[in-house]
């Protein structure tokens, strides 16, 4: 089993597997300031919910080592400029936000010290996010893998796995713990466009671990399902409201919807982090919208003619009435979820 | 308005407007053998269900041509061949048997006269099949036009425009004729993955004409679909059972779900030559499979893994419980379509 490394901070600096390059090129983005950071959250350097919480918190560490020498009052102001920018990097996935106010936290609570204190304090505090996220893939991926039936073929959507988090994975890290159990699953991923990371990512992943895996256009998701060919679906999520609807991957309400009609169970796998308490349902959840570029281009090459207008929303909603479970590190959460949440 | 001339057979040779040129540039291919037009069709120069089948008539002709010189049991042993080869270029769109049979045919009905005689008589029935399949698909408009509301937002799958076509084209002809009566209509075009002719094709004829559209991935219609964005949805067709079971391009099957789920119209546009009453429903129906390489490349780099497998219909099946109605040259065909499909 390769263990794939999303990020590591070390000398000063966070490194970064370019998620762009791959699979062509295994490359490392190098940052050295939260600037870059925020343009390898942007850029989509590093993607996937909860790698980019991670990621953030070291981009706020960054921000801090950059102002050390700074006046206390220079040193905050700095620190508040830096969590504003990494935390608006992206809009949809909610962990990103809880990474950064966790960091804020950290500096408001030691905000007496020095500034040398406090930075110290925040890249522990980072450490200890980074140790958290594997261990909270770990507890989802075995609580996962007891809905999984023997021989079972799953069917998910974009990149959910190592590379979507400090390791393991979310719902790509169940089926890695279904397949290192001896289940002898099957597994068809969506390669997902626009960005293709089913293609570039999931696929890569799964070859690499030599999980038995075919790759397929979005658009056949819904025939293999129709056609009984699906046993369970599994995704993961970006930001889930607190009654279970669920913004994920755009594709991805299209699978949960045949899927209901069709009684083939859909699960969300995602750590606890991903809830947003602060609002009701999915219709508050803010959708990103992609460059048009996505769209019109590919490889850099011009595919679409000029002209021609584009809709990319990054996201969809899924409402919590399609969804079967939600797998968290806790356990996995059922209807209804506007209770069952906040009892976790 | 930009008369779009998909093929022309001038001076004994078939030229084709080379389609996977476009939108980049356009090109003429030129077939000077039965040979050349085998090879359009099976490499997609020329695409869509009715312009490979009169294409394919021409090919016929093309043979014909070719072979004059030989004695008779040479000349039909040739036509023989030439339609087998033909016939089979592409696997699920009848309208290419059905134009090769009627071929066939006149070389059966006319055998007694001379190789050049056949060869006039074929070139003549090419030019009708030209003529009639322009005529079909004006009339398929008109009737389609009927179904579509002032303001409608119309929501449509792959090419089905001139370029699919002689001229015109079938569910983008009703969308024209909808434009220019002046209905003030917008369109929804779904990329469609994964060789993206409603990228570089209908999005190419709609910006010519200029017809307001927007350009979608895939999986961004469901959601248009539930939301209420889409007021009716018309795709073409490459096959039809007597039971108004449809083969279409992947991911119709996908857009007719959840179309049903949402009661929104979702219509077929074909002509009637598309409907092969040799077939009860569409499990009968043979489902191509191309190359894995439409999906691990892109513009011939590769952007998925060495080694992951892939799974690439070119079609799929919608169930006739899904469609609303059938809009053909003769006017519109509603459910039982079993019955219905008899009397047209």
């Amino acid at each position: 089993m390769a263990l794939v490394k999303t990020m590591e901070f070390k000398d000063g600096n966070l490194y970064l597997i370019d998620q762009r390059k791959l699979p062509r090129e295994l490359s490392i983005f190098k940052c050295k300031d939260y600037k870059d950071v925020e343009f390898a959250i942007k850029d989509m350097v590093v993607r996937g919910a909860p790698a980019i919480g991670v990621a953030g918190a070291y981009g706020i560490v960054l921000a801090a080592q950059g102002c050390i020498g700074l006046s206390k009052e220079g040193f905050l102001n700095k620190m508040k400029e830096s969590a504003e920018v990494i935390g608006n990097s992206r809009p949809t996935a909610v962990n990103l936000m809880w990474a950064v106010r966790r960091m804020e936290a950290v500096v408001e609570e030691n905000k007496d010290k020095t500034n040398k204190e406090i930075y110290e304090t925040l890249l522990n505090e980072a450490y200890i996010m980074e140790k958290e996220d594997l261990e909270t893939n770990k507890s989802i991926a075995r609580y996962g893998n007891e809905i999984i039936p023997e021989g079972a073929t799953i069917l998910t959507h974009c990149n959910t796995g190592a590379l979507a988090t400090v390791g393991y994975g979310t719902a790509l890290g169940i089926i890695r713990e279904a397949h290192y159990s001896g289940k002898n699953i099957r597994v068809f991923a969506d390669e997902t466009r626009p960005r293709l990371q089913g293609a570039k990512l999931t696929a890569w992943e799964l070859v690499q671990e030599v999980i038995p895996a075919t790759l397929i256009p979005d658009s056949v998701a819904p025939v293999l399902i129709r056609d009984g060919k699906i046993d369970v679906i599994i995704v993961g999520a970006d930001r889930i409201a607190s009654n279970g609807d669920t913004a994920n991957k755009i594709g991805t309400y299209m699978l949960s919807q045949v899927a209901k009609d069709f009684n083939v169970p859909f699960y969300i796998a995602a750590p606890i982090s991903t809830i947003d308490f602060g609002i009701d349902s999915g219709e508050q959840i803010v959708i990103e919208e992609r460059d048009a570029k996505e769209i019109t281009h590919i490889n850099g090459a011009r595919i679409a003619p000029e002209g021609i207008n584009v809709y990319n929303p990054a996201f969809d909603v899924t409402p919590h009435q399609n969804i079967t479970g939600i797998i968290t590190e806790k356990g996995i959460i059922r209807s209804p979820y506007s209770v069952n949440l906040q009892f976790i």
